[in-house]
């Protein structure tokens, strides 16, 4: 057995609490090597012996690495353990904190010894049956032309969106609109920055404590979070604290009395007086942003100010939580303090980073709930609109991301497949290396979206690719919403609908257990399962042109006698101790395994 | 090349600052197969190939892997990067965040986007000056009989020591020795509790705000500390917060007043009324410790309570950190405060948690500085003492210890040998499998010290070690200290004072970088440089009973062209480009390498 790809360590996220007295305790190893392992543990303070044993599951795979995984009761919270892992090829090996060995006595052992509720991380309770919908607002739905910009276009302008386009959304539309959003099953709206900018995105912040004139007044904006919860809906308000305007006060006063200013220390000021072109004399956000100067968090001034914003808006309009900009480029300690702070309001209050990339030291349950999954949009991507991976692949990538992260980490995601940050799924489409076909396209997407909303974490549907908006990298993918019926994809929102009723109504596609059912790789098909105490779902998706013949057997470990299709063809059934029957091209089946 | 083996994630261990813009990324790969591992990195916005690269140096090798690491700086801490590591059988793989692979693009790139002095846990400036001194003060000096307690012991007893004797030590006894510990070299002490407590070791705190009166006064102890800081030595105390003593005021009231009790939450009540015996019907520490209830660290009252035990002492007396007891048994979030708390007082207080296992996830920057290290400490004894590990294996563990942690973290340990919970050194050779032979047995521990005082971190010496005393495990490891000098090893106290000087007078030891020399196995010996620009050191140990010569080319890198013997046989010197020489049995021998 490769001793050399073992790896645990006594931390997050290969230990990790999930529940009073309960953690989880994960193991990797070179994929296909260990038939078994056993992870022997017990109270800490007792003498080798006298504990208990587990076997560990296997939880996932990836290219390279099984992980195995298992819960353990700890009464005291204090846990001594060790592994024991057993090859096909007969070796046997000890993994402990001295290292990976044959001798049980070198591997040592583990220490667990502060499992406790303190450190969980618990994000909110209502995740687990969110539906995430995220709106632009200036491209969302336009309730009051007596607040638009001057220069605004036509809604339905055919010209190509600029960056500095105007169309008028606003609050009031978005408030119109929240019907539409109640029908199609929405529970939760996620709004880009609605306080007062210059632009149309708004994140470049003018003044945190001012809604947007464009978009509206404070009384609109607290009509709409108390109309959104009448529907039980939540809502979400985007946090831009890596950065703000230029054109906020501090900034200004920055720029007209340069050193003496007493906000200098506010910003990272290379070189006073303040120029903005043709470079800035100061840190901004990405490259080349002069109205956008970086906020510098490491002033006590600085954190207060934004502690006190998140504060406020969370006690004048109700929201239910904050996703936070550029999250991955401010301190940790910043983001420490604020969920200290937030969550000592409410912990049902929900802490959402913008992370576009492995987001692990973010996620330990000191910082926020879950982070926009970026990296499973990217693969989605990759899987169903490019078609550049297979289902091997895709499948490998799920449990990377999966087991970079806690189970609570892995619940409170984002699950997108677009944002006003990428292009759109049906765009990406023609990156496909297989040709454009508009038909397949909106199966393909239609497919897509079943995975994301059979699968763990929120499903987040980006305004408009519920009827079938396209549109490239930003400003393309901002396009007006379109609500001419006759220009919406109906089949798609259809889809879109049943899917999320179907979600709502099972409980395993919400919270239940994920795990693989098969992989066929000529087929590019693959299957996995959602399962709790009360049901087991089983979604296959054939990811191929083809209309593809099923023969499955039922998933490991799994005692099935009948089967019901909740989703997809209804040739599906169970038939000689097999899944049998046929998906068409670019298909899924919902089955509740019976 | 192994894939399976290759690790690296975007956090700390394997990525972490070295100061304002700098940060040093770490990668582990199969030991023997990596001859080349590139990193390419570059502001995280920038296009592809517009960035730049450095080759990682082998920073260490355990018995199974590869540890390569490097430094790279960042202007603006915005960090994209990926890993090119190239094969001695001619294969080259790509490590990113989407796996590692041969093809980059499916590597895809790492970030690290928030490289901020916030983050850092820079440790107190003097941790890389400390030579630490550890004193159980009820067994260091009686400066007062007038303070003894009843039934105290004669100091020189012949008497095994029993778990509830009395010697009667206190603060004016460690006053009087002040001079001793100067002279000797040592610029820290640390004290176990001091608090006043029933037991002689007083870990169960019975008033966290008052002196034992055992061991005198406010007043000695204020003197103690300023004595100390006249001759430039350092003062930490040791804060037991996992648990009180069963006297403690709050757990009295919880013992008359039950379920009535406002402090009934300060504790883990199973049962009401409270009993002790048979067995306690509360949580308490260990398995059996009536007289330790444990501390409800989730309760904020508790918390705050502590807090303000843990600043009172820092304004009171000017102590300069704390030692953390049973660390590892309460909450992160607890530990996290303490250190918001502490370090906004100064950031110059230590914080030293007592963990005796992997310490990773306390070890972040956010909660202690750094942990005695007990897993140094077991190795150090396997390999000098017990004689139980071989010289490569031992080089191994120091290596596997060292990349657990951040740079910060491994400078500010507490490296001890021995401790008031272990037995000691001398006693430890007894359970050698080649026997006991005492003369052998010293040179060992001077082999051993040598080791310990030219190591990176803070070297510890547990009072009395230095004079030759013996003593197994707790309680024979807190025999009286040993102040008659016909029965003090003064060879062993004049080696300790000699090493100490010598740690101090060349900063390499202190501060310097370490790198593995060589390792010659059948003669159980190896060498390893400390470095920094000034000047380079090299320090050889044989571990074996056998005299040994000496033919060791120069590090790898480092050009020498004469050695000056610092330590150890004058015999060695630079000859035909080896350094060439004879070490005696159990010796050492430090070289400056010019």
């Amino acid at each position: 057995m490769l001793k050399e790809a073992v790896f645990h360590t006594n931390d997050i996220p290969y230990l990790f609490t999930v529940g009073e007295h309960r953690v989880k305790i994960r193991i990797r190893a070179k994929r296909g090597e260990v038939f078994n392992c056993v992870l022997f543990y017990s109270d800490r303070y007792k003498p080798p012996g006298s504990g208990s044993s587990i076997q560990l599951e296997l939880a996932g795979s990836t290219e390279l690495h099984d992980y195995f995984e298992g819960v353990v009761y700890s009464a005291n919270n204090r846990l001594r353990y060790l592994f024991l892992l057993s090859g096909y090829d007969g070796s046997q090996v000890w993994c402990g904190e001295y290292g990976v060995s044959e001798s049980r006595q070198a591997a040592g052992y583990f220490h667990c010894a502060s499992i406790s509720a303190a450190d969980e991380g618990i994000p909110p309770s209502w995740v687990q049956d969110a539906v995430v919908y995220q709106i632009f607002p200036e491209r969302f739905a336009n309730g009051n032309p007596a607040n638009n910009p001057q220069g605004v276009r036509s809604w339905t302008s055919e010209e190509a969106v600029e960056r500095d386009s105007f169309y008028g959304g606003d609050i009031l539309g978005i408030i119109e609109k929240l019907p539409y959003l109640h029908n199609l099953g929405i529970n939760v709206i996620y709004l880009t920055p609605v306080f007062e900018s210059t632009s149309n995105h708004k994140y470049n912040t003018t003044d945190y404590y001012s809604v947007d004139p464009h978009f509206g007044t404070l009384v609109e904006l607290k009509l709409l979070v108390e109309k959104a919860h009448s529907l039980n809906m939540k809502v979400v308000f985007d946090a831009v604290f890596n950065h703000a305007g230029d054109k906020f006060f501090a900034f200004q006063d920055v720029m007209e009395h340069g050193e003496s200013s007493e906000y200098k220390d506010w910003f990272f000021v290379n070189e006073f007086p303040i120029v903005q072109a043709p470079s800035p004399s100061y840190e901004s956000f990405g490259i080349h942003s002069p109205t956008m100067p970086k906020l510098n968090t490491r002033n006590p001034e600085v954190v207060q100010y934004l502690l006190e914003v998140a504060k406020y808006w969370i006690h004048e309009v109700g929201i239910d939580g904050w996703r936070l900009d550029v999250a991955n480029e401010i301190d940790h300690s910043f983001w420490r303090l604020l969920r200290h702070e937030i969550k000592a309001i409410d912990r049902e209050l929900l802490l959402v980073g913008e992370i576009m990339h492995q987001s692990g030291p973010w996620l330990r349950g000191d910082q926020f709930d879950g982070v926009m999954n970026y990296l499973l949009r990217d693969t989605m991507i990759d899987f169903f609109a490019k078609q550049t991976i297979t289902a091997r692949f895709f499948v490998g990538q799920l449990e990377s991301i999966r087991m970079q992260y806690t189970d609570s980490a892995n619940a409170a995601m984002f699950n997108l497949i677009g944002s006003h940050d990428t292009e759109r799924f049906l765009t990406a489409c023609s990156h496909s290396v297989w040709g454009w076909n508009e038909k397949q396209e909106t199966e393909r997407l239609k497919l897509a979206s079943v995975f994301q909303l059979t699968y763990t974490g929120m499903p987040m549907i980006y305004y408009g690719d519920e009827v079938g908006m396209t549109g490239g990298e930003d400003p393309h993918c901002r396009k007006p919403m379109v609500w001419d019926e006759e220009k919406q994809d109906i089949s798609l929102f259809t889809h879109y609908k049943q899917l999320i009723t179907i979600r709502k109504e099972n409980s395993a596609l919400r919270s239940g257990e994920f795990k693989l059912w098969f992989v066929q790789e000529a087929h590019n098909m693959f299957g996995f399962i959602r399962f709790n105490s009360a049901q087991r779902i089983g979604i296959i998706l054939n990811n191929s042109p083809n209309v593809q013949e099923l023969h499955v057997d039922s998933p490991e470990g799994i005692d099935v006698q009948s089967v019901h299709v909740l989703f997809g063809d209804n040739s599906v059934r169970w038939v000689d101790g097999k899944v049998t029957g046929v998906l068409p091209s670019y298909s899924a089946s919902i089955l509740i395994l019976n």
